[in-house]
């Protein structure tokens, strides 16, 4: 018998391949099917590099899964599109979802929940139809990371995991809204519904964080406190709408009292943007009596366990969750890339580094190091 | 010098005084003081007996605070008011309030807390305006408990700690919406607000968890599932609105896996109502994704830390916490006790038992045994 012949519709591409948890990417050579029914094929543009990633890749909390192909935070051009898919074609400017929508379960159509019951989500690093990746290497399969595998020349998503964007947005920039970016904005104004001359308090100024400012002084709160142990991030803060910084490191109390102090009591909202459980305590204890709110965003690096005093629930504190800062990703991320287009928000400041596909494990190093905000990794 | 003149307007009565942690109260004479500026003197017609009562006299978390007279959860007539006190007169009927309101702190007139940041939650055993007590023994004073103090035939309240209510009202009845039966009904319909055919868990079916289902029931509830580990709950329950009852003993899996079956994914609310912080996150992980919201009511026996999965939070829950069913307890609570004489809510199936002051130690026992919902003590 003559060997299978291969599909002429694969492609050959360059991708970023993470072997084993923690070691450096390998820049492979990979196979990439083409889109099944409901799937489309991405020609990915830019990628930029999110906490979370490394967060997996480390795979100090979650289950291994290698080899693996990261990256969920990106812009591309539809390069093929599968059976039954009508709302793409080739040629569409999009941004990937790492949480799709199907638009169709009792949470797509509920108005309540982003959290897309097929295809919020995934963690099986295979695709939701028939449980088989689209990438492999001489035959073996190479998993997926979160529906999107962005750290290669070309991935496949479903088409839920998609979403068509003006083709006016500068791939560079926009590629920030397809996760943190929206994130902390989202946290902001449909989690956390900050209202005019409220107090804020955030915990963690990166991208998430920044964002959430930003989302805070959008809707006219009073007072956005920033805290921070690394104090290049006091003047980052202040330009996205921070009035105050606080470096934990720096204050030789406990840094809720020093908030509670300069909030007559606590704030109104906090936000755990650090990615770290510990924090989430610090941030209720942060918050006032009576209608405070805690909303966490992190995914953490190491204890995956919540831990809090039951005072600080039963004195009205509320904690919430906040997953892709609460937007229903097809619905309502195209707005936001035209409120960018409008300049009527700030991303381009978030943007520390850009650089080459082959350079993607200086990325890794910056954000590691906490010397970057995002990396933009332009891929195409 | 000759000793100092008693007060002709100190009166002295009866009162159950805890001497130590866990220790059986002892019926003594005790001198309680007139009322001072702002205060009132009730004689207390009856008080029922609150598991949270307990929890303080055993004091294994909270710090003890002893020689004390407990009671929280009372009726009474104003026996004298303090100077300055206009909206008591003598013979008015009052329902006491564990948490006050002052009517002006930023709390009070908020709308959106009913935490008094001055009367508030009272923990320190002595009064507000001048850190005393009004009780006492042969000149040793006897600490207060939550502002209140019931079990004594008279006590001494800060004026903003009570609340006139209806001279129709059953004082044998309504004392239990001073506490319990009120935390309940505000937990389901202020805190977390059920919309008509929502589904419901409520853990714990002791007085709060029955009534946060009766409040289920009144606003339409489609599904409310009753989880007691006590299998003589479950008749108690469905008087009170519970659909389908669960003992987690009688289950071969987790109770939170039952659950999500029976709700076709999880619960959109659960309660904790058990005074377990452990329960809490099964009350969590038996709510739904995207909009799930868990309420904790209880004052916790053992362990104070509240402890669950971050991804419980990341995928859409909210942690709650209910102080008093979320009441104001003076501007709301007397059209609760209109409500009960309407018959628009039920309280007399949660008392099962009545006894004289004198067998208050026998309400110690039968609640802890668990073989009672409310024992009414008639203490005048």
């Amino acid at each position: 018998m003559s060997p299978p012949v291969k599909d002429p519709r694969v492609i050959t591409c360059k991708a970023a391949v993470a072997w084993g948890p923690g070691e450096a990417l390998i820049m492979e050579e990979v196979e990439v099917d083409p889109p099944r029914p409901d799937e489309i094929r991405i020609k990915v543009i830019c990628t930029s590099l999110c906490r979370s990633d490394i967060t997996l890749w480390e795979s100090k909390v979650h289950t291994p899964l290698f080899p693996r192909i990261f990256g969920h935070e990106a812009s591309g051009i539809v390069e093929s599109i599968g059976e039954g898919v009508t709302e793409f074609e080739e040629g569409d400017h999009v941004l990937t979802l790492f949480s799709g929508e199907c638009m169709k379960c009792r949470h797509c159509i509920s108005g309540k929940s982003n959290i897309c019951e097929t295809l919020g989500m995934e963690r099986s690093g295979v695709m939701h139809s028939d449980k088989k990746t689209r990438f492999s290497i001489k035959g073996k399969p190479i998993y997926h990371y979160c529906a999107v595998s962005s750290f290669s020349e070309y991935t496949v998503v479903h088409s839920g995991c998609a979403v068509k964007i003006s083709s006016a947005a500068p791939m560079e920039k926009v590629c920030l809204l397809s996760c943190g970016a929206a994130a902390g904005l989202g946290a902001a104004w449909k989690v956390a519904d900050i209202s005019k001359g409220s107090t804020v308090v955030i915990f963690g100024l990166g991208t998430v964080g920044l964002c959430v400012a930003q989302g805070a002084k959008l809707r006219g709160a009073s007072q956005i406190i920033g805290v921070d142990t690394n104090p290049a991030k006091c003047e980052k803060g202040k330009a996205f709408g921070i009035t105050e910084f606080i470096n934990p490191n720096d204050c030789s109390e406990p840094v809720q009292q020093v908030i509670k102090r300069l909030t007559n009591g606590g704030a109104d909202y906090s936000f755990e943007c650090v990615g770290d459980t510990g924090v989430i305590s610090t941030a209720l204890q942060s918050c006032c009596d009576g209608w405070g709110l805690t909303v966490t965003l992190g995914v953490p690096k190491a204890k995956p366990e919540v831990s809090a005093h039951y005072g600080l629930f039963l004195s009205g504190r509320t904690l919430k969750g906040s997953l892709f800062g609460g937007w229903k990703p097809k619905s309502e991320l195209p707005s936001l890339v035209d409120m960018y287009i409008r300049k009527e928000i700030q991303i381009d400041e978030l943007v520390t580094h850009d650089m080459p596909f082959k350079d993607i494990n200086k990325a890794f190093d910056l954000m590691r190091e906490g010397k970057c905000l995002r990396c933009v990794i332009h891929v195409n």
